[in-house]
């Protein structure tokens, strides 16, 4: 069959809009029409190529929302006509990873993911009887694409498409880093190092959490008035904070807090991140992704005297499990999307959403099909 | 009244036995007769100079066991004749951190603790007249010591001396980080780095919550015999491993460790610990106390992909209601601790015990008074 798509034929080039060529979905894989896809900071981190394993030509996109349009052989657990969120962590729930009740880093298909194949080895996306690589087993920038089952999440159908494809990365990396990985309770206190769209949604999950005091953190004091709209109790910009900033925040939150959220990628504000923990138990979580080649750093007393260094992708999601709920806690009121969606584009107008975050004025654009 | 005592006047100087003047003890405090007391490396590290803080003259030991023989007003959680073990971590059951119930670390008398003081802020060691500090709260290096109330754990009267006085320090550090900090659980696999007195409690800790897969790191091929004897089921020596140390533990332990423990105090093996744990959960957990100025580091890739980078002190042992147990545990033989006092000396010999140590001779000295 054929489909539109956003191509990246080379890095640091704007996206082509061309028909591709696209198999039909072989077995375990669906075919997935995508509705509407949000364009994140990975997209132009691969595009601008930084990630030193990006692979061109490529169909970017990994934060989706779509129709399974197609099964193929053996496939169970969605039939034509679902609406699906694609899972670039997959949930296979069958290897060491997804057994283990501890992780939702599933292995099942991640050497071919890494290297822009479907599991079997092969691509589904080809121009002019050129391969195409998939990217990060999505490729949402493409109005329709072929999936692994294991990476569909199965959502419910009034869900709108143009809100809930952000639950495909930015609203399940940051609220879920709040409810997965650190487990926040009520009463707890918080700090979310940069009030970016990962930030936005630690700051809704914090506040869903029932955190008491949640502190935002970010040199741009636009952010303020952004972080208050998603639970933000206390703003610090740390540009007009006289002496050391880690020093304020201990200060602000009467000892330290009981979890910090990097969502930065800058190793130094990690450090920071780690060190504004409360003595005896807070814990730091890392959501940014750091350059390549830089290291974070600390001395180990921090450790010792009992503050805890973790991390989390995809907000610890176990996506088919997972997602659909917080697809409802979004229906239900319990978090906010709408507001976090500026920019609406179709799919001609997708370099303009990689402008507009690049300018940091967009909090979330979309790519409506 | 009057006491035997060995006194560090200054540092990088041998301990000079003397008899000091001792004030009893005044409101909240006891006195404790110490019937023994280890050598531990801390004292070593103090008296060598190393540790910035460190406050002379003063009465070094930390690891010791006695009979309380006067209790100052208002003292009611124990009487004399009761037998205890000194705490330098002590356990006020009234501060945040105590009634937080997620760490070990009182602050009731961390202030004073860390001058060489009682918590009113005087001594209660002197020497012609001229204020001894005393250390770490504890100082075991005189037959008689005043201890505040919250800084003595009562302990059943038929443990031995000679050997529950390890539980002060060595015992509760190794096995407390296994079963408090990590809580190690039946099946685990588990890397211990460095195994020397802290690291052989870390395996027999292991052991005792049943641990599958219990791996010795050491480049002393001496050790592999007293790993075995607590409880080690591999031992490796860096030194003969071809290759990256990382990646044949990977291999090893089909992935990494479930927990892994730094007990060198070398931040470089602080790093190897971290990466040798399984990708999505592993925790790896440093006990070892770094030199000063010297930091940990690592890529954040490695805390994003699921391992956790954590510390410990004391064991997380929560001395009062802790330290007991492990006396029972010890008792009730399901740890050892005889077969570790490698060196039983006078007072007279203290100096002795220092050596052994420094010339890695000696598991634990203990001085019997």
């Amino acid at each position: 069959m054929k489909t539109r798509a956003a191509v990246a034929f080379e890095a640091k080039r704007p996206l082509e809009i061309v028909e591709l060529d696209l198999e039909g979905p072989k077995a375990g894989e669906v075919l997935v029409e995508i509705m509407a896809t949000g364009i994140c900071h990975t997209d132009a981190y691969t595009l601008d190529g930084l990630d030193s394993e990006g692979l061109f030509p490529s169909v970017l996109g990994h934060e989706g929302a779509g129709i399974v349009r197609e099964v193929g052989a053996g496939v169970t657990s969605v039939v034509p006509g679902d609406h699906v969120i694609p899972l670039y962590t997959p949930e296979c729930r069958q290897c060491k990873s997804c057994l283990s009740g501890k992780t939702n880093l599933c292995t099942a298909i991640r050497a071919t993911q890494g290297k822009g194949l479907m599991p079997d080895g092969t691509t589904r996306f080809s121009y002019k009887g050129q391969p195409i690589h998939h990217y990060m087993g999505c490729s949402t920038f493409s109005n329709f694409t072929v999936l692994p089952e294991i990476a569909v999440a199965k959502i419910r159908t009034d869900a709108p498409f143009k809100t809930s494809c952000y639950v495909g990365c930015g609203v399940t990396t940051g609220v879920g880093a709040v409810v997965n990985t650190a487990k926040v309770e009520v009463g707890d206190t918080v700090i979310v190092f940069g009030l970016g769209g990962i930030g936005l949604n630690v700051l809704q999950g914090a506040r869903l959490a029932g955190a008491a005091m949640i502190v935002g953190v970010d040199i741009n004091p636009d952010r303020e008035e952004w972080g208050k709209r998603f639970g933000m109790t206390h703003f610090v910009n740390p540009k007009t904070v006289d002496g050391d900033l880690v020093a304020h925040l201990v200060a602000l939150t009467d000892g330290g807090a009981d979890y910090t959220f990097d969502c930065t990628g800058n190793t130094d504000v990690m450090r920071q991140a780690l060190e504004a923990c409360h003595r005896g138990w807070g814990t730091s979580i890392i959501i940014g992704v750091a350059e390549a080649g830089k290291e974070i750093s600390t001395r180990p007393f921090q450790l010792v005297t009992g503050r805890n260094w973790r991390g989390t992708a995809f907000g610890g999601a176990k996506g088919r499990t997972d997602v659909p709920k917080i697809v409802d806690w979004y229906m239900n009121g319990k978090i906010e999307i709408d507001p976090m969606i500026t920019h609406v584009l179709s799919l001609d107008e997708i370099n303009k959403g990689f402008d507009l975050m690049h300018a940091g004025e967009s909090i979330r654009s979309v790519v409506v099909y």
